[in-house]
């Protein structure tokens, strides 16, 4: 199915920008976890729009309403839904795009598909704004993952063609504006800030890493880790590639300088470089899983474009309206990080089958 | 599970890699297909070993025998089996790495996961030899695709550092050594035979596109294309990495360049550009599917490595013998348009279930 | 996953008997159906409770809020959510039993399975309210149902050991209290309140056939049209036993007489008699699909009955106040065919992959 | 998947009666685990055809060969294969049935659904052959459950009318003839050979009971222990019906009677009688959980019957010839106890993933 994803753990999102509400489900969580809702509301409002000058200027509280699977913000076992009320939604915004579809988007994908019943407002299915549920399901992966010494960080690594430089450690995710080097990230916002005052977007990458992964996590083929991570992370709108480790920069290397020597290291077998990304096998091996997903600049932009007009068959121009962010990434850095949870603690419910069992 | 994919068409790929054989079944085929078993064979080859200076001395026919699912090679409905009998399988070779995980493999991950009851002779369910049902079960696809008008083709991107320059057109994918500018290929295969020369090995990227899809195939959110695509093909061992359309550099371009301009071409909808891949909101444009999957360096190496010795938890260095591919990059072509074969199918017949529906 | 089901169409429920709200998740829906929203009320009212003598007096009005999926009651492809509020809640009437399990209730089980983090409060998650979200569902596939001719009705087949007499004609199940033989069914409701005033409860049986089928849908071994119905009545509580056709009956005839001979009528193959219940090796052949369902009497009595308190593990008696069904049979009758209803249009869009192929 | 079944633990079946080979392929099998291959070819001898007068005359070895998942019969954690060559095949004998199909047979139905492509000989994929592939998955699963404590025993509960009295113990599953009244076991014997003598078949009824099973296996609503068996057990041919504890009587009693009282036992939790079949919410109670399958009468049978000439649309006599079991029901109880293993493994595993979580 389209809109749930997972094997132990399952995810289904449902939910249009302008419907009543959207929401999420999430099964298979086991009972008896307390939830601690104001740690799940700051991390929503790291996602949250409007929040500075680089995302768009819609205000919404994006406070989740928990229909089900708790007792006093404990999981019961039962299927945990939660929803959140779309207030603020201005349709008529996207009445123009019906005949004309914009470059970048799904409006006319959507249109073959669903036939022109499609909810086109906002974006309906395809906004951004199904990020919200996924990030309430990550967060709460994440603070499961807490209480197994896991965590998650990420940081921006690129915006446009300025790039980060240094290490990702868990000071770095912490910060409002997460890169490692002040400088590149002030040349960031400013290509952001340029973008916006042309009327244009720009892309960019985030890098994310999981730490304190026991090794023996995923499986081999098609559930490896990478399978698992990648077919999360590419549901969220707007990413166009996903690599792991060295990545695509392994493609340029010898065997000899790819392959991660391993090391004694206070007493546990460790590598001592990390180009395999913590993967081997599409298994991790106890070093920090480590990925990179690429964000294509967001498609809406205020300069004019060329499109046609389905009705007529003709050239037409069209401007975007509305309001929109110059630049996703800051904002996709928590879905990244919701993405990341969800595949990990859904192959860690994988290794519980495994490793617990009487039989070994 | 972990060696099964698709939802509307099931892959379950079996073996190890010195097992008494190595298969595939395939479900949810539709019954009446005629299969072109000679086809079959040829696309076969071209993954197998033996075949020249760049690949592994391992030579074995890799001959489907099947079992079950054809009446006269035509599909019955009932599940396709075929296996291919491991012949000639030297395991002496790998009782070495019991105890020193060899750097790049999953030797390490796997003890870890599996207790020490994994099968290690010849690298057992993790071997690249598994690619073989894979491209059994991807054959079978390209051929009910072709009737669908569609192709699949792909060509070497990248070897080491040494990209192919120029655009991807079909007479490209029939050579035996895939790329446009044949000075460029002949580079990659100095590359190649340098590194064997030295023991050791690279890297690359296999570029794919399918060719003739329809608009309106994926899905958004966790069925989009890419999601699709990117589960499969991250089941071929040593990929680290998929991109869709200017994947990775999509993140270094503003939305007025990266967008795609729709404009009318002969009388359908077309896109002046295609950034995207063929893909907006994880659905088909119409437009050619294009993605990369880069391939990290063969782990097996002949030069010297560093290890841990498991038993006593001491460094060891270790040396891989045994036969190897310098780069796997060639031979990995056709399991990477097995795999988009099988994802663009199963999308397919995903469709199906809309478009022919009486209640449109 | 528990609280999900189907292939094609994917049904997830949600809620507790005291929770927020509960609901349900319907993805796979074809976009561009117009649902006819008067029609669902109407078929979940024949669930509500409250309605008459023979059901509990907990009335609430069962409207479902429509959160996603919807475009001016059109579905537009993207999963279709629907919730009721739980406004007349009495918690305070389950706390007696949180450690006294109920008798022939879940309260046992899930205690042992949850470890006590479950939501106790009437039934949690195993309430028969549960069998709401199911109802919506259920109604919205019996509207697309009807486009495509086909029809799902049923009866009450017998109540304690009153058995109804003759045959299941759609007359019979447009009834309010579903019987052929009213003299039958005055004799059910007179056990049923004869159970009532004793404070007691009385189970029975629901006949339900799907007229108008075409022959071809459904799959050999564990996708056969019996084992989807059973996967999905199975799921409502207090079903017991499901069977087909001749069913359990079937086991004590001979091969001759079991067998339905074929026929020509009007053009069309047909069986002279429906043993097989219009399933033969899994899949449909043209006649009326007939199962039955077996419920148990209602476990919530207001006799006292013997449990045990599992604080002090010695034996206790137990009264269960509060309102309930002496029999939930009649309210049952709309629950089945919800159920029926979606396997059967789960394997009509499995079906629909097949038969309109290219390739065929 | 049609041929497919399981969450945590999947089972594939492919083959045909007259293909090259039938098999099977089960994944999430834990790593480590020795099979004992000569008790799993006693227990697949127990449904090999030819043993005795009421069985078919078709005498195949039915001697699995292991192609996959096996380290010197350890489980390896990769996929475990096993096939069965297809050796005493006399295609002929089907030849008749090509449009004429036999009532009672998917001869029809399959037509109907394949477009005449299917594999009419022997049956096919519908062929009750089929069922040996089960055998071997359901036998291994026996081994697996023997090292947790749990049992898989069953009897022949009736055959034509004649019914088995008392009690199933274990020491009735061991018969080769598992009845627990000898008499009763002499009257069905005398049925089939009856049956035989007169050119027709009988059919009956199996129980079957699952011993030393743990309270608190199983999942609410579409994953209750009754839901998972009969997704199963409906997958073995000629199945009609499945009913669980009381089952199909259980709607003829007031839940006075039907509600298991709970008592304790030896400072365990447990219920005076068992009604529910161990299983309350769909959850096991720590009880035995009892089921029983219907099975119709072979519908293969020597007399004459009436079909029609599906190239002329007119009556047709037809008499099917071949070697065919009488009673397909002795045969059949190992299946039975396959089908309840595999079940119950696969909810075993389910249950690891919570029980033991560091959460807890």
């Amino acid at each position: 199915m389209s809109s749930s994803c997972g094997e132990n753990l399952r995810l289904t999102i449902f939910g249009q920008s302008h419907s009543p509400a959207i929401g999420m489900t999430l099964e298979g969580l086991p009972a008896g976890l307390k939830l601690d809702m104001d740690r799940l509301q700051r991390f929503l409002e790291r996602r949250a729009p409007g929040r500075n000058a680089y995302s768009t200027a819609r205000k919404e509280a994006d406070a989740p309403e928990f229909l089900s699977g708790l007792k006093e913000n404990v999981t019961c076992g039962a299927p945990l839904t939660a929803i959140i009320r779309n207030t603020n939604t201005r349709s008529g915004d996207y009445d123009a795009f019906a005949n004309i579809p914009r470059p970048g988007h799904a409006d006319f994908t959507a249109r073959i598909k669903y036939g022109g019943a499609e909810d086109r407002a906002g974006g309906g299915h395809f906004s951004g704004r199904l990020t919200a549920p996924l990030c309430i399901a990550g967060g709460i992966c994440l603070q499961v993952l807490d209480r197994e010494g896991i965590r998650v960080i990420s940081r921006i690594a690129a915006i446009g063609g300025v790039e980060d430089r240094g290490e990702l450690l868990s000071s770095t995710a912490e910060k409002d504006f997460p890169v490692v080097d002040e400088a590149r990230g002030e040349a960031m916002r400013q290509l952001i800030a340029q973008a916006k005052a042309q009327g244009d977007s720009v892309g960019g990458i985030v890098e994310c890493a999981v730490l304190g992964l026991p090794a023996g996590l995923g499986d081999p083929m098609f559930a490896g880790m990478e399978n698992r991570i990648a077919s999360v992370v590419f549901g969220i709108p707007a990413v166009k590639g996903v690599e792991f480790g060295a990545g695509f920069a392994a493609a340029a290397l010898r065997g000899s300088e790819n392959n991660d020597p391993y090391i004694v290291e206070n007493g546990l077998v460790r590598t001592a470089a990390n180009h395999c990304g913590g993967i081997l096998g599409g298994i991790t091996n106890g070093m920090p899983l480590v990925f990179r997903a690429a964000f294509k600049p967001t498609p809406s932009i205020a300069l004019e474009q060329d499109s046609v007009d389905l009705t007529t068959m003709r050239p037409a121009k069209l401007r975007v309206g509305g309001r929109h962010d110059p630049c996703i990434v800051p904002r996709a850095v928590p879905c990244v990080e919701a993405a990341a949870a969800f595949a990990v603690l859904d192959a860690l419910l994988a290794r519980k089958k495994e490793e617990n069992s009487v039989w070994n």
